[in-house]
């Protein structure tokens, strides 16, 4: 038990914690020359054992934390998350799974985990998404049905944009980011099917109305929160006060009262 | 009477609503599933079989509704949206009027008149229409006004963009949306006629600005409407408080005064 | 001078107003079918006519207008507006000006003027311009230097894109814009200077930050607009009444004190 | 002494700035016309001895500045700025360095910091960076990791997009604008990676998302610093009296208490 607090105590201690960044950072670097081939033909050797390191560093870590908290860890999300991002390394990728060798640049976000600031920013993100839920849902629905629509309309003629759902989805997600949706896609379109901009201008206004609606929202929000966190408390101060004075003021006025009508 | 009651009633129940959600749900994997062709090969029949149950419950559901409510059922805007999306779907379509059958999807959309949170949004949406009013005709005469110019100056040495209204019109929305203005539309335009600039570039500019005026009529609106809702009762409780206990502390006065003054 | 008012107190009369609107609406659907050639080949004369007719209705209202309010009619920018619309129609454009023929459509913009609805939303477009003058300025600085820059690093090479100032600002403008600024121009301009990216990328990046200031700019003054007018109200009276009731209170005291200290 | 004050209270004044500022865009003007071939084959001379001219003036200002000021010159940011981009002209140009000699224009920023209003909003944005530091720091750990990624995956076998860590961030960066992402880059890359998509969508919504963040920060704070300015500035002087006056009632009370009590 001692040894336990002991070592949770001691990964706190903050030249731990700034040895710990120093580590990710160096990593970063390491991960940034393994993509450069002329390095790589140089010091190969040498940058892939710094890479094993920094791995070795970060299981130390990972495991003298789950010594620390015991199965508590895996409560709090950041610690799943690193411990998850650490993980994806020790996969064996010798079997030409080349993605998975991709990702393990990924350990670079550790530095959100541990970076006190960039961590209340993410957070910040992650608290704005419930209330943008029945919005995204919307979205959802609303993707889906144009895909079916889409798939069923234009499927035949264009199976590169619209052959399955999977393809209808993404083409309709580029037009929604207004890419090349009417030279590259809709005039195309609008030569075998000369009413498709029936289809496609009613569905970029709704998606982006839909877009617009989650930014409103997101500053609604953002301005409520900033709002009431400070102002508000200066204000209940003040009106407490007042509200308390009152109540003073009219206790006197009763004492006032009674002695002018007790004599 | 009471049977329409009791029907009506029964439509209301928690177990009902979520019923006709599940098989809403499970419609749209139906329809997802039409649009693939492996899937229609080896399962067709079961698929539209399935389709056709669907449907018919969803006319059962509103048969009863229309029996439970009269012609109160057709008041309520989204009873008349639930009937002519599933009334779509009764139309024959045998006389190759594919796209009537691509509608069928829209039937999903179900999934919001009946989902209370996306009602919500869908409403929220609506209500915002109406304070953009003046913006939306603003921007309808300006198209129209660019569509008849860029029709009359351009329109004979590029009929596929500018050959008529209506093309002219969706060449404009195009350039609107800043797709592929310049180096797909303006630069092949200004070869022909090197002063073309001086009418896209303001059109750009004025159509931009009143989209922005849009988002910008949105926001504070929006931003007003969370404004008063919450804060503005706090407020008004508080300053009715304070005037109430003011106005009994001068009653309070007025009888010590005159106390002090009959003695 | 009776006339003079008498004519004046006409024109404002409703149903003058409203004949006036009907007016301007038949004009637009008159020019709007101008632009189809079947139509001008069937009715071509009946339409011209038609424009005739409307064109001088209007100048008949001006010159009622200018008789009832002298030289006061050009003090208002509205009255200026519409005598320029219709003075453009009644140029001679009978020397190839087809410009100043497509430009006859912009007397549809006279719906503007007689709209008090269309009218306040283009007023609240116009107040907002002088707030956003510095932001103006400094980004017509940007432009200017970016054009200069532009033509005198790449002109040589680039004539197209930067030959001279004009067309470097043009396509700094369409960077601006973000249309096809990779792949159209920044791609092609890399592979003769590797190093262009230091220009655009830096420029891309100011312009948006500046736009993106100007919005937030406009977002703020619509807030303050918009919060100032109504609550502020409320408020103050509130506070002139709680400070009022306070000076009431203080002046009873006195007299209480002064009938205790008396006696 | 006497003589270095008298320098820097006549620099001060108001004729000597608008001079300045008139030699500024007189410049502005030179450099301008020295990128037409034209005016130069005619001009040239001329013109260059008129930029030799403004440029002496420039330096005559910021000795003089100097001499005034002493050390204290290089504390102002500003004058720093204007040191530099002065500097930049006296720096020898012969060696085919033609990219200094196209630099020359930046000497037109320094209306900048001789126009107040321009100062300001330019202050205004630099004020408003250091709030969106942690931000800024999350995108390019993202942009970071996200040229790491795509190079591992894609460099081999699209060598102009993402051959290395800067190509790759280029394109990324591009993608992120949304200029032709879809059919200019993440198609084709989807013929060779049919899930390349599960890499470019993601990216995009993530970097959309943080810059609506950035965004929406910017408009919470712009609000929260106009909203205190003058608006809280009234409440405290109305909250400050209304306290002070309960003090006042509080204070007659004990006193009419005290006379009540002690007869």
């Amino acid at each position: 038990m001692m040894a336990r607090a002991a070592v949770g105590e001691w990964l706190d201690r903050p030249w731990v914690r700034t040895a710990i960044i120093g580590v990710i950072l160096f990593n970063a670097v390491i991960l940034g020359l393994e993509t450069s081939s002329p390095v790589m033909a140089r010091a190969g050797e040498l940058i892939l054992l710094l890479d094993a390191i920094c791995l070795a560093i970060f299981v130390a870590e990972i495991a003298a934390k789950i010594y620390a908290h015991g199965l508590r860890f895996f409560r709090n999300g950041w610690n799943l998350f690193d411990f998850i991002i650490v993980g994806i390394a020790l996969v064996p990728t010798a079997q030409g799974l080349s993605v998975l060798r991709a990702l393990r640049i990924l350990r670079v976000l550790r530095v959100i985990s541990v970076a006190p600031s960039l961590r209340r920013v993410v957070e910040g993100f992650i608290t704005a998404l419930p209330g943008m839920g029945s919005v995204f849902l919307l979205m959802a629905i609303i993707f889906y049905i144009g895909a079916v629509m889409a798939t069923k309309l234009f499927g035949a003629a264009f199976p590169d944009w619209f052959g399955d759902l999977g393809n209808s989805a993404y083409t309709l997600f580029q037009i929604m980011t207004l890419e090349s949706w009417s030279m590259g896609i809709v005039r195309p379109v609008m030569e075998a099917f000369p009413y498709a901009w029936l289809f496609f201008v009613p569905f970029i206004m709704v998606t982006t109305f839909a877009v617009v609606n989650l930014l409103v929202g997101l500053i609604v929000n953002s301005m409520q929160d900033a709002h009431s966190a400070e102002d508000n408390l200066k204000t209940d101060a003040y009106r407490d006060e007042v509200l308390a004075r009152l109540t003073a003021i009219e206790a006197r006025l009763s004492s006032v009262d009674d002695t002018s009508v007790r004599r």
